[in-house]
């Protein structure tokens, strides 16, 4: 058992750019406080960062995609205990909703991503203080801290053996990427696969891609730089749609005698994710979007497209239940299956967090690991 | 071995509202001709007869829902034999592309429904003459005549003991309602189904709900006079969007928890398209787009309803492969697990073939059986 048990901790916590002590309170029912080790920087963190969010609510404790161990749990956790090895996720799994009961979903009633709540489920208030004033949680995780409070629901326990500066990279973007491949899009074996977006999310989708033992893996992108990170991730042709003049599910449709397979949009752009629809064959092919779009984006499309047996889909954390299956991908990596290194382009201690931003702003690399402990 | 056999056959034909003498030449390389026992009249007939269709072809013999005993068979034909008992199909199923060699698609890419061409594909000529001026095909069918050439790939060889003016619906809408829910919408036992148009398409949809074991079934129309027809096909609750102030969508989350697990658009009217998608389920939801819509419809959504976990599809003869599974459909018919005697609601002898188009154009009933042998 911990020695802070039951104490608040007080730690340092990142507030983007700003490093101070704060007081981190206790789990309650259902809740258990976490050690960060590992966090890794998000595309998410910094668009709320930037306040471009609806409701900015300050201050508060960004970060969400992180690897670390439990110090203590509350009240009625029993799955849970010190010691354990674990991811915290954005997005939860109750196990009792109809959505943790489908087998489909992974969109828990309960636990299901939050962007506008700051405060912990079962008192509606923060674990995090300074000086006795309120800090905000933010997607219920708050990574960029020493020390969190999750809820239960919120928490994968992995094999202890899983490097976590590795492993950590599964908690959001990678997992999301991989699944909307392997769970939504299901390639077969030797089909043709079109990733649009070639950053983190996208270059997942492709290692995805690769598993499922695809043989021809498209990748589209408007930012030709994007290209070399890619070829290491079994990208076999590229398509920058500034290179063509016509419709770049034109060009695709003639690359491929009538359509890809399966198509990922990873991009976040309503025209993308129009061009991943109707570039699909017809009679087979499936879509699936991944990226969050602006709130007055319209999906438009001509309705014989669909009539002609094509498959729109989206997903949400590629489909991964948190607690159910991402054991089970970190086993992926731990047998070889799946390639983690590779997404780790920058490493910085959490006094440098300032430089993770800035890569990220740059449009430098993947994935910045910072290290809590240093 | 017919007497007729290598003859051109003089008999009757349908051009709508006139029927005269034609000719009909024998079939040709990978041809059969038929005698064509019953025929329905489907909406697309009425569609084309009205000339709506892009390029009026005149003269034509219209019909495309049949059933039928094979005459003679051309060069090649080696599956079917003088006697087999028939079904004709708009579409057909080659064997042999990437189409009919893939599980997932019907959509054959020599025989896939072709409403311009109004010839044979084996020597762009048609098999019907009157006074030596060619009559042209349609949808490779030509149903409303007492015999008719069609290629060997849009025959489906049936159950000899099956009734040809019960099964005969199966050529067409019913299968087509039928599969888009059996095949595509898959739903569950216990589940709840809403379907968009209940004429016989929509009904025949609401029929693969009943044999799928969905618990709730709603039956969506504008025109209430369908919800009487409706009630002998298991519909377990109506909405008519004109009883209501906001979006049928909602109407249909607010009874249903949250959505309906699947939905089937048979109404080819690009607003009931949206609703139906809109109407499913976040996180398993499955809308399925059967009906036809206009040249300049656009379907358009927020991007958010599809990746909130929504499936979108669409379908054509319900994803049926005609030769390959519509014999099994017909078991189903008669293993009485199929109910087909509900959709014929008026029978007629072949010259009294107006009386058709005067039911179909009034709205009248569902299915008109045309008798030719009378
Ligand atoms: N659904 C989920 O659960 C989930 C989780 C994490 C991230 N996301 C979303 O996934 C998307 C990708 O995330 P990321 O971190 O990889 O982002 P990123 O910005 O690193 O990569 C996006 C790439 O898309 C390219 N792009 C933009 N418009 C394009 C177009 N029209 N055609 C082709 N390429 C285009 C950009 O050049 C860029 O390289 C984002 O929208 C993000 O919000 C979704
Ligand atoms: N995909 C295929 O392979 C295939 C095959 C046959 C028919 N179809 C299409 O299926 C559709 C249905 O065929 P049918 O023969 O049953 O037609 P139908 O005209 O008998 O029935 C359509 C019904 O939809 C209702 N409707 C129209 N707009 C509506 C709306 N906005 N909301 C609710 N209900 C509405 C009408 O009142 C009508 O009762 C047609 O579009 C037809 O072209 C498609
Ligand atoms: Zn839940
Ligand atoms: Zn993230
Ligand atoms: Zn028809
Ligand atoms: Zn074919």
């Amino acid at each position: 058992m911990s020695s802070t048990q039951g104490q608040v901790i007080r730690c340092k916590a990142g507030k983007p750019l700003v490093i101070e002590e704060v007081e981190v309170a206790p789990p309650q029912k259902m809740e258990v406080r976490l050690k960060i080790l590992f966090t890794s920087l998000c595309h998410t963190d910094v668009y709320f960062w930037e306040a471009k969010g609806q409701t900015p609510l300050f201050p508060r404790i960004f970060g969400h995609e992180a690897g670390g161990i439990v110090e203590s749990v509350g009240e009625g956790v029993t799955d849970l205990k010190p010691g354990d090895h674990v991811l915290p996720v954005f997005t939860g799994e109750c196990k009792e909703c109809r959505h943790c009961k489908s087998a489909e979903s992974n969109m828990c009633d309960l636990l299901r991503i939050n962007t506008d709540r700051g405060v912990m489920i079962e008192d509606g208030k923060t674990r995090f203080s300074k000086n006795g004033k309120p800090i905000y949680h933010f997607l219920g995780t708050s990574t960029f801290s020493e020390y969190t409070v999750v809820h239960v629901g919120c928490v994968a326990k992995i094999n202890p053996a899983a490097p976590l500066d590795k492993v950590c990279v599964l908690s959001c973007g990678i997992s999301t990427g991989l699944g909307a491949t392997l769970n939504v899009a299901k390639p077969t074996k030797g089909s043709t696969v079109a990733i649009f977006g070639l950053g983190a999310v996208g270059l997942a989708a492709a290692e995805g891609a690769r598993i499922a033992g695809a043989s021809r893996i498209i990748g589209i992108d408007l930012n030709p730089s994007r290209f070399n990170e890619a070829k290491k991730f079994g990208i076999t042709e590229f398509v920058n749609p500034k290179d063509h003049d016509k419709p770049i599910q034109e060009v695709l449709a003639e690359m491929t005698d009538g359509g890809v397979d399966r198509s990922v949009e990873c991009t976040g752009n309503i025209n993308a994710m129009i061009s991943a629809f109707e570039c699909v064959h017809d009679g087979w092919g499936v879509a699936v979007l991944v990226g969050v779009p602006n709130k007055d984006d319209a999906f438009k499309t001509h309705p014989v497209n669909v009539l002609n047996e094509r498959t729109l889909k989206g997903t949400f954390f590629g489909n991964y239940k948190p607690r159910s299956d991402i054991p089970s991908v970190v086993e992926k990596y731990m047998n070889k299956e799946l390639e983690l290194e590779k997404f780790i382009t920058h490493q910085v201690p959490f006094s440098e967090i300032n430089k993770a931003f800035e890569y990220m702003l740059g449009g430098e690399g993947l994935r910045c690991m910072i290290s809590m402990e240093n």
